[in-house]
């Protein structure tokens, strides 16, 4: 029998949001069997422009789509919620400083999270891409006290997926070949993409990749390769960013692929000695419905000095915000 | 055996084509099986954004895309082309008209066509969304001494989704219930959306539905939906647009549903008494891998004047751009 399935994504107006809404409407998150019902919420003052996307949605005629409720009030939005995608943030403009949009989106994500705590489903999968999203992540579900941070996860598969690409033109094979990278940290600029237990071919990728390129070219371009969209495309991924969504909740729903692990930003217990109160991005396998920290591989001191990097980073983060946690 | 398929898409930098694009790159069209090739055209002010989407599909990991070519060249995008999208134009803003738009993109569509004839598969289906987009194709087709006019349709899928949209609401029935609809005449606010020969759950919708409202509030409705979405979203149909340009690629490639017709933009022949040089929005069957016009319906009077209306209208869009055919 088909389910039916509560979506709510905020931010639904805005260009991310555009892109996700039609591809989960499309059927493109569970599949051509089960109906999914959308709740998009947005600030009132995107309220007519998200009018116009339900009317879009109309226009589609998506088999996969049930009910689709627009509104301004977390409360409905959030009501018996299964998955929550928070794409919604204050802007990451051309040159504009992470710290700039901290403060803001913090009291955003803590009242997003109270609000969920109090009305989604108890199994909520809640996926945080508004950014800085680890810190937002680490807001929301330190404020949503019914619910487990288990319910969260920050958005990495974007870097996951940006590593792959760059690995896959500077070895020139296709991507589908690369496996088991890990993106470390926070999803910043401090980003540690790391390629010592990825396989290419099913080799080594570290066998296939000269040192010197891996720490001077490689390493910056995933780092930085957020903003090098922004520079050509003239606006931030959003398409990609939509998609790399739909790609991280299937995973954590456990119809990934066949990888030893993904990586995604989830609440800190200590392991590989990182601050146990930080978002942090770990590889994570997936077993008996819970996703579980890969906490056994050995990691170099190179590595661990590039994870350190981004573990202060992210304290620093949350020392801004600890008010609201 | 996968295949592996050549699609175009010219606009690809604009809204429509940014829509289009990452949906046609994760299989929506083909399915999961084939790998699509995508060539992406662009006016060279488009260029660098157009390499920023590049960058984002490389982002996005499908298993379904091949390779991807960005071009300002028609003759590169259009070489060996199994489909072409025609999505770009000049963009409709809100309050302009129509007859703006005529002459500039006549031009445009004359161009493209005699590329198309020389350079893309002799088996090309080619769908045009560009607006006035049945002149276009009318334009199109005529320059491409090459191709057949089998080989273009302009796009009127978005029209039949509009009306079982506002049907749907109406009746308060799901959009599935809703069949053999017809879209007559031009994508235009002279449209005629047919419902004498239409089902609703199985039942005449013609019985379900007042005179009163078909004429003075229904018709009006879809003619005038793409005005009422740019009021509310602030911009034109961008997703719901690409949706249906797959949703007619599909059923053109007789992946359809179970309708007894869906409604195209072909090269009229003369049926129901409609100019032997227009291309007019008939009921179309697919039958032994073509297009045919069901052309044996009974049409009511009110009706007919209906569908000559559009067909004045496409009778003096062609006067204005003869020079062109």
């Amino acid at each position: 029998m088909s389910k039916s399935i509560n979506i709510a994504i905020t931010g639904a107006a805005g260009r991310i949001g555009y892109a996700l809404v039609f591809r989960l409407a499309n059927g493109d998150l569970f599949g051509t069997h089960d109906v999914v019902n959308l709740r998009l919420l947005e600030v009132p003052s995107a309220m007519k422009s998200l009018h116009g996307i339900q009317m879009e949605l109309d226009d589609c005629n998506f088999t996969t789509l049930g009910d689709v409720v627009i509104t301004d009030e977390p409360e409905v939005a959030f009501g018996d919620a299964d998955y929550v995608f928070m794409m919604g943030a204050k802007p990451r403009l051309k040159g504009m400083e992470r710290s700039d949009l901290l403060q803001d989106n913090a009291k955003i994500f803590a009242s997003h999270g109270r609000t969920l705590g109090k009305v989604a489903s108890k199994d909520v999968k809640v996926l945080i891409a508004g950014n800085p999203s680890n810190t937002n992540t680490l807001v929301a579900l330190s404020n949503a006290v019914e619910l487990n941070s288990t319910n969260f996860t920050g958005m990495m598969q974007l870097d996951v997926n940006r590593c792959k690409s760059i690995v896959s033109k500077h070895c020139g094979v296709p991507h589908t070949t690369i496996n088991d990278v890990i993106i470390w940290g926070n999803h910043s600029s401090t980003l540690y993409p790391d390629l010592n237990h990825a396989q290419v071919k099913g080799f080594p990728a570290m066998d296939l990749i000269d040192d010197d390129w891996y720490v001077k070219d490689y390493i910056p371009l995933v780092q930085d390769r957020g903003h090098s969209v922004i520079e050509w495309l003239g606006a931030s991924s959003a398409a990609s960013a939509a998609n790399a969504a739909i790609q991280q909740m299937k995973m954590w729903t456990g119809k990934g692929g066949s990888q030893r692990w993904e990586s995604m930003a989830v609440l800190s217990s200590g392991q590989y000695g990182i601050d146990s109160d930080l978002v942090f991005s770990f590889p994570v396998r997936h077993a008996r419905g819970e996703l579980f920290i890969v906490d056994d591989l050995d990691i170099d001191e190179y590595s661990l000095s590039m994870i350190k990097l981004s573990e202060s980073e992210l304290i620093l983060e949350r020392d801004e915000i600890k008010h609201l946690l």
